[in-house]
């Protein structure tokens, strides 16, 4: 199937226009009309199951005779459970507020004008994303919560089951007040309209990439629609001194193992020279225990024999798996100095009893979500409260950290006069 | 001065270098060290305006000497008045509230996590800009005082004047708290290093373009630094039957005459067909007597002869001078349709005494400053109480409309517990 630009570009511009005018309805819709949408499209996930089953099984069948792995074909499975919390996931973001239609400020300028900051969707959200089919739905219903249209590019390995779903969704649409158009997926699996999709700024408001770092990389080098940056977490926990050793190593195990190769796992274990010999050991044992391999430095080496020699990459490794990074600093000095070099800016933490030490830690550490004494993996929407996640911010435009429902809106000024000009 | 892409990037990496350094000194000052640096600067400013004036004769000559037009000379000129601005300019911002080390939000969630988002400074903005040399100090201005410190690469034809200023702002930086190193000046005037400096991510938290519609459009298109898009404004002005004549008139002159360069500046006039006979001979009368060139649909033209016929692409442009694009409408939804299709999203009113009409324009158009009876010209910082004004942003991630102190700030998520582990 080879098409060209004005191919692509024709597709896109007949996609954007749909969009658009969706998004023009969603911004009108009421917050009830928005939440009888969601249950709507709810209904007909339920109602449609062993349909969207059967296209998932194509996409599947396919993956294993192209060879894929286990844990890639895994990502793509569906089942009854999983179409469930995709079900689920919609009815709950139907009972969350809207961020919509609030007034965020207003006041009375020196002429007398009344400046209102009123919230407002964003319009038209693109989302780039790779084989989890779940993002389909979930994605689709916080935009839609918010007021938002989408355009959907998923990857080329789940095209029938991502199919499946947005003819599922947009039947549910249908039998609500929000047009179907508001969901748009493109079809076409080939590198070259991704490329022409993430430089449409005719028809997007922003584009947010969904997957691993090829990914993100490849949407922040090339796209010109504004993007936000997702997901890349090289976490530290540093072990300070003044630290509780049980806390410390119950932290680290659940940063490190509970769910290794999500963003918000830890990367990197720092521990004060104070306290490495009579803490370390208890420490990496219980990692060792839960089949992590340690790559230490030379000290960390020589006082366990359960550390393999660490290498200068492995501080810039986010290794998703069962591995960690284990090193000696000096001092907090040391570890800050590590921490500003090494982090990615997304979640990082430090243990210990010293209200000092823990109030320059919060100061001192530039990354999106801080933490004194708390595991990592507390980074995310459901956690924080947010209700959905579109995603985790690691840049410092627009949001950063977990993004609800209120990073995919912005703002207008509403400005009311008795005829005021400006002298 | 041929210099290979490896040069280019040493040099930004050095100076990426620095501004960090210098930024994350700045994170940590307070506001009263921040506002002794902002009057350090300003009394340099005043210590040193013969060296400035000297500077800027270079640069005034050059451009006469190239055959640049008087209006591209005198954005460059700088006068004691000028720099009097620029000085006083710093002293309002040291008097402006501080953006930084706010709270913005605090909750416990339910794992009884204390979750606090507190507003940070962006970190290192970058700011490209065309001929005026006043936005070296304004951006500089601001950019300290929310904490930040900033890249600037200027035009080339102002080389002798920024680094006159930039000098000059350093040597007031020396005297107080703040690194020097907070500013930093691109000297070399290639598109070569400004397209690197685009794609600068490593050393640039944000890039903001300042200048006409064609350094815009190229950051936009070159940059993979996220980009906050400012300043393109096709405004309109739309008379509602209902509304009153003389009101209409007074604003339809103010918009468009009182400075028409600017991009608040009024572009294009509907009026509702029931009116036009009656209101439009004053409305365009009014506009002619001050210089004004009409540019008339064909009603318009049978109803005035002052005007010429427009073409399809006057509703398209962006005059920035003393020309508009007039057109009759059939009622409100026509009016709104027009301003959906052509708006830039900037600055859109309507003149009206109709409330429903007022309400709904209000809420139908999806721009960054929307107005019910009162002059688009107000869409600036300063008339909305923002004290300084970086630009007039026109997308709708990150900020929109005016952007002031806070359109330079993120903001990031303390998380403090008690040992808390995820489930």
């Amino acid at each position: 199937m080879v098409k060209t630009t004005a191919d692509m570009n024709a597709l896109l511009k007949d996609m954007g226009t749909a969009a658009k005018s969706a998004a023009k309805a969603l911004r009108k819709s009421s917050t009830d009309a928005k939440n009888e949408a969601l249950l709507a499209m709810a209904e007909a996930l339920e109602e449609n199951k062993s349909f969207i089953l059967e296209e998932n099984k194509k996409d599947m069948d396919h993956s294993r005779e192209a060879g894929y792995q286990d844990a890639m074909v895994e990502r793509l499975a569906l089942n009854e459970a999983r179409i469930d919390s995709m079900k689920d996931g919609l009815k709950q973001m139907a009972a969350l507020a809207d961020p919509i239609a609030k007034t965020q400020d207003q006041w009375v300028n020196k002429d007398g004008l009344r400046i209102s900051k009123r919230s407002v969707p964003l319009g038209v959200i693109g989302i780039i994303y790779e084989s989890r089919p779940n993002v389909t739905v979930d994605a689709t219903g916080l935009c839609l919560k918010a007021g938002n249209s989408v355009i959907l590019r998923g990857g080329k390995e789940a095209v029938n089951s991502n199919k499946a779903l947005v003819k599922v969704l947009q039947e549910g649409l249908s039998k609500s007040s929000i047009p179907a158009d508001s969901i748009q997926l493109i079809t076409d699996p080939s590198r070259e309209l991704a490329a022409e999709f993430m430089k449409f700024n005719e028809g997007l408001d922003c584009l947010i990439p969904r997957g691993g770092a090829n990914l993100i990389q490849s949407v922040l080098k090339n796209a010109t629609v504004p993007v936000i940056e997702t997901g890349t977490g090289n976490c530290h926990l540093y072990v300070h001194e003044q630290a509780d050793f049980e806390m410390a190593e119950s932290i680290l195990v659940n940063g490190k193992t509970q769910r290794p190769s999500v963003c918000n796992a830890l990367e990197t274990l720092l521990i004060d020279r104070s306290i490495a010999k009579e803490a370390l050991p208890a420490l990496t044992d219980a990692l060792v225990q839960k089949g992590v391999i340690i790559h230490g430095d030379e000290t960390v080496c020589s006082i366990t024999d359960e550390a393999v020699a660490a290498e200068e990459e492995d501080y810039e490794k986010e290794y998703l798996g069962n591995e960690i990074a284990v090193k000696v600093v000096e001092d907090y000095e040391d570890a800050i100095g590590h921490i500003e070099k090494h982090s990615s800016g997304h979640s990082d933490a430090i243990i210990t009893g010293s209200y000092e030490h823990a109030q320059n830690f919060l100061n001192d550490v530039d990354s999106a979500a801080v933490y004194v004494n708390a595991s990592t993996r507390f980074t995310d929407g459901a956690e924080f409260g947010f209700g959905g996640e579109i995603g985790i911010s690691t840049q410092k435009l627009h949001a950063r950290g977990p993004m609800g429902l209120e990073a995919l809106t912005s703002y207008k000024y509403v400005v009311e006069g008795m005829g005021q000009t400006k002298g």
